[in-house]
């Protein structure tokens, strides 16, 4: 089936995204089956606005380029289609002739995918759709993981890596609040770093646990008697035991076109976190910090593993789309330890729903991960800075 | 003169701080003057508790590895000696029979190298003492520039670079705030990611110059009329034109043992900023960022330069005190562009004063760096990954 194909960007950009669009791109302009290929900017606000570009003859100095340089290089939109929107986006495709269109993004970006598909098919119409999977939080369905997690895993372990250091050098209690509404995947990741044994994070709270306060300050307690300083781990997406989110009383009620509350981009949770040991305890240094939007844009942290595999996902969505003339949405299997190959899942197993970590992955007692966890994740970030510490015997004491 | 070396390590870590400490010791370790090399665990408070280790015999890849590992591997203080905690640490160095003491730190750290080399000539004792210059604030005397900052300021590059792509993506408001308290240099950095005309942070403020909140407002909706989105740049230590920090009156007014209120560790300042913009403002999208401790201690971001340089101030430090047989403190001369030689400054050059940024460093208006400080800054930090757009012809309208 002749045509021009259509890509664009959704939801949260991720350091790799980029890679998917190379991808599909470097692949699809093979194919005779290709007339041109076009970039939506924005997204799907970009179909419906015809912000469309050209991108056939983009060199490959250019491509490769972009393809290494985080965050959607076409532009996202936080617009969450319904059905009269899908239908303008399947009338501007049809009037540029876009015959496969591509949509890299999490499941509310499945969603639009699979709506589209769906009006494709009642209009009895020959367009073909295809999801690319994209998302830091990990929390798609079918596929074991998702391209962009690896990498705001490794900024993630990193950062931990480095904040443990400065507490040991410096004592006291660290909290450090990561991105993840309903999954902890990427604030388990913050354990990824830890080499020596009295390494923190000491504690990781995820949203997949109920969070108690007394809980809470009671085990920085013991952290702070056995190891004299505590470096904590905690999801932006914490509720108590009715699911109340910890953060939501302190957002001023801000939500976006899905109806969420706004956690990124406001350190309220971290300084409530913080003052809570501050008036339950008597620990003099307290300090929070909320990673914020570094975790999904930083320049220049990049997991190998998850670049190559997002590039991957790109290339198998221009064969699985163009070439067997399907629709679906790409997804990663893990087929060694480790190693992936990938499938093609249908639209409407990722459309909208999202996935958490398994009970396994955290610990009994609600405030660690577990090795499993570690199992799964830690091939995912590719290769950590070195971390060292000198070794050295004391000095008998002359004085004291 | 022959004698033990001692080395410690004072203030917030960096993340080149290491470097200073393996070059010492390299450098220390083939002089026939050196006994053994001792270093104190937590700075001068592992000084006065004998906290003390035997480095002299550590391995060279135990030593090249700590020297890469990030934040002080010797561990670090606040503790701000006064003439009878120096008396301590100088009883101490003699029962050891230290001849030659390193204190890496701040202006400080430098200030405490200065009483006890008074204490010590007083005394009339022969010991020497060295100050080995690092803070990621950048605000020493005398010397061009300090070991920490490159790296630090690297890290505030990078982290600024990928925000405005996310920024980018998706259009907004963005407020990033920057530690430092007095000198603006590690914020400024956050310019130096910049490459297309329109990347952010499209303003930048620092405490060289008081902060208006009318004149704050005004800026971003200026920006935001331009540019539809507005990447903003702010010190933790903006104040108003009566010196008041903003940020004072919602830390609770912890401070530390030098009388400093707690500026990082907390999100306040970035939520209180972002407060005024949606208050003054009907922007929807407005989100604040405290970068915190990820600044100075995050594994895996390393400008070469400030390696390299901190390493080669550790070697001259054992050089200009050990073999000149003086005291003094480490200075980095610009005898290019770029290229470095070294100094020994005196300590009371360097004791307890601060500089800040010349005021041509900031723009007329007071919201941007100019370019006499990126000619100043930008070879400090390294190599940039790269930042690339899409180029493509735009496809011409069909429906609209």
């Amino acid at each position: 089936m002749q045509g021009n194909v259509l890509i664009a960007q959704g939801g949260g950009p991720t350091a790799v995204i980029n890679q998917s669009v190379a991808g599909m791109l470097s692949q699809a302009r093979r194919y005779p089956e290709v007339r041109r290929i076009y970039g939506a900017i924005h997204g799907v606000r970009g179909i419906i606005d015809e912000e469309i570009y050209d991108l056939t003859e983009t060199t490959t100095r250019n491509l490769e380029s972009m393809a290494e340089t985080p965050s959607s290089g076409l532009c996202s939109t936080r617009d969450k289609p319904d059905a009269a929107y899908c239908e303008r986006i399947f009338k501007v495709l049809k009037a540029h002739d876009v015959k496969y269109f591509f949509y890299v993004g999490g499941n509310d970006s499945a969603d639009t995918c699979y709506i589209v598909s769906e009006e494709a098919r009642k209009a009895g119409d020959t367009i073909r759709v295809c999801h690319i999977p994209k998302t830091i939080d990990n929390d798609l369905m079918v596929t074991d993981h998702c391209p962009g997690y690896g990498s705001a895993a490794k900024f993630v372990a990193q950062a931990f890596a480095g904040v443990n250091l400065d507490n040991r050098a410096i004592p006291g209690v660290y909290i450090g609040v990561v991105m993840g509404r309903h999954a902890g995947f990427l604030t388990g990741a913050a354990a990824l770093g830890r080499v020596y044994r009295d390494d923190g994070p000491h504690l990781v709270y995820v949203p997949e646990v109920s969070f108690s306060r007394k809980q809470f300050v009671h085990d920085i307690t013991m952290t702070m008697e056995t190891h004299g300083r505590c470096v904590v781990a905690v999801s932006e997406g914490i509720h108590d035991e009715e699911g109340t989110l910890i953060a939501a009383k302190f957002s001023g009620g801000e939500t976006d076109a899905h109806g969420n509350v706004q956690l990124s981009g406001s350190g309220a949770l971290g300084d409530l976190l913080a003052s809570f040991v501050k008036q339950d305890t008597s620990f003099k240094r307290v300090r929070a910090d909320t990673l914020g939007y570094l975790q999904r844009s930083f320049l220049g942290c990049v997991s190998e593993v998850d670049q190559a595999e997002a590039r991957e996902v790109g290339e198998k969505a221009a064969e699985f789309c163009i070439i067997n003339d399907r629709d679906g949405s790409v997804a990663i299997r893990r087929i060694g330890n480790y190693a992936v190959d990938y499938t093609f899942a249908d639209l409407k197993d990722v459309a909208r729903v999202t996935k958490t970590m398994p009970r396994e992955y955290v610990n009994p007692a609600g405030n660690d991960i577990t090795q499993p966890f570690v199992d799964y994740a830690f091939p995912l970030i590719g290769k950590l800075p070195q971390v060292t510490r000198i070794f050295a015997p004391q000095v008998p004491k002359k004085l004291a």
